[in-house]
């Protein structure tokens, strides 16, 4: 079925203990939409970039199964960079440079093409603009799935919780659920995040995997545990990438289809970290992305006498 | 199949941001025994208290089918007493107090009867201690699990070294992994501590789960989110003596087994924190523990295409 993604198309920079890059693609969006393009395409786009943004990198989305017509391309504006530096632990970073730019004034418009779309991935923008793209769909997607962070809860934390009420699915990571509930356990967290609107929430725990809520329903991915993380930008939008692909492509929407979707979305975020920004996930093959969903059944699988 | 547990049996004073406790019944014996006791007895335990140890404590290990005839009673000398002060995370704490009284010159003596032990819980002591009374049995067990922590990496790196060369199965948690290996990632740490020697590996990440090391293999045990977490306190030893437990009883140590084992252990280890030091861990029925799997399986359970 049918794919939106919101989110940034950006610049980044990113040093880690393994290295460090020029600027290079990046973005919430840019990840979302290459790991759901391995379950269905063509992923429509919303986003913007200046004119300094490589045509190259454009057409290398495109070559992804990515339908750009959605790709606002601002002339004479500079496109949004962010560079950060990981610690040794790589679960910690600063952020070294935020440059706006064309997010500064983002205005997002939905091309006649996209309306109709089934599923939506709201990749982490202002909450504001998420809502804008849910408004200016004719017709209500059959899932909205959001992602925001810790940022959004500090400065526009009225607006978020206004988008946070709309959404079916909400994604955010364990510091983010214990800062929005106000509970530091994650089971009560998930409890009045849910009663906040979203009937299905996912909190992503990083190397330590992701829990799925809905209802009284709990599910656990566990994170694959690599011999090495090499860079975990882009890790969580890869991860809800692969979450909403896989949901769009069997567009089936039921609790047990979710927890697959969830191993899928685990799944892609463990290739992500295994190099330096996208670059993982260009080349990937069916086998290969078989062959790692296999790992985590044989990672967390186990029989009981019933 | 019969299992003998080491470790200290003590006091424990405890604080945490859900109240106080006076010195109540505590050590890694004491937690190891009693989670074991669900699934196997008589648990057979060596360990050493003082005189000053309550009569009425020594009863609650025998009345949960613990075998306390190697539980020394060192007459005019005092218990090991530990206090501690959890801090709001509820994943640190405070050493507040730590009396090693009778531990200080602890000479573990295996009665005659425990001679011929098929499993063997190695609870956190020093790795001199560990080692003798491996020493001292007199036919090896058939599966030997040793437990221990980042104090004797630090004050008896060479003792534990050689410790650990002669167990089947280490445990450790995540943080004490990095500091024995010197490796960041898990999955790099589990491969140099078990060239160590030990041929499995479990490393224990508290909240976030457990992992098991085998060869090539691994298996991930979710920890299961709960609404509050009061006392962690013997969490460790519980999962430890829920593993060995449930392998002592069904006498069966193969890899998948194992798995079943660490299910086993996080699911005691999810009681325990329920209530203040062993409380939770004394009136357990077969019906709470079997639910409690039940929830462990809905928590991970997912199926894919093969």
């Amino acid at each position: 079925m049918s794919l939106l993604a919101i989110g940034t198309v950006a610049f980044d920079a990113i040093e880690s203990p393994f290295g460090k890059t020029d600027k290079i693609i990046g973005g919430a969006c840019t990840f979302i939409s290459l790991s759901a393009s391995y379950f269905t395409k063509p992923v429509q786009i919303v986003a913007v970039v200046g004119d300094d943004f490589p045509q190259d990198y454009i057409q290398l989305l495109e070559d992804h199964g990515v339908d750009t017509e959605g790709l606002q391309i601002k002339q004479g504006e500079k496109s949004f960079f962010w560079s950060g530096k990981y610690h040794n632990d790589m679960n910690t970073r600063d952020t070294l440079i935020t440059e706006l730019n064309v997010l500064a004034d983002f205005d997002p418009v939905i091309p006649a093409s996209y309306q109709g779309c089934e599923y939506l991935m709201l990749g982490n923008l202002s909450p504001q603009v998420q809502m804008t793209v849910l408004e200016r769909l004719e017709k209500r997607p059959k899932l909205v799935v959001m992602d925001t962070m810790n940022f959004w809860m500090e400065v526009a934390r009225e607006d978020l919780k206004k988008a946070i009420a709309k959404v079916d699915v909400l994604s955010i990571n364990d510091e983010e659920a214990r800062i929005l509930s106000g509970d530091y356990s994650l089971r009560k967290a998930a409890k009045a995040i849910m009663a906040m609107g979203p009937k299905t929430l996912i909190i992503k725990k990083g190397e330590h995997g992701a829990l799925l809520f809905q209802g009284d329903d709990v599910f656990f991915a566990p994170a694959l545990p690599l011999e090495e993380v090499f860079d975990p930008t882009g890790a969580g939008d890869t991860f809800a990438g692969g979450f909403i692909g896989y949901l769009a492509a069997t567009d089936d929407i039921s609790f047990e289809n979710m927890k697959r979707a969830l191993i899928y979305g685990s799944a892609m975020a463990s290739f992500c970290v295994e190099k330096f920004g996208t670059e993982r996930l260009l080349n990937l093959t069916k086998e290969e992305v078989d062959a790692r969903i296999q790992e985590f059944v044989k990672l967390s699988g186990f029989t009981v006498e019933a």
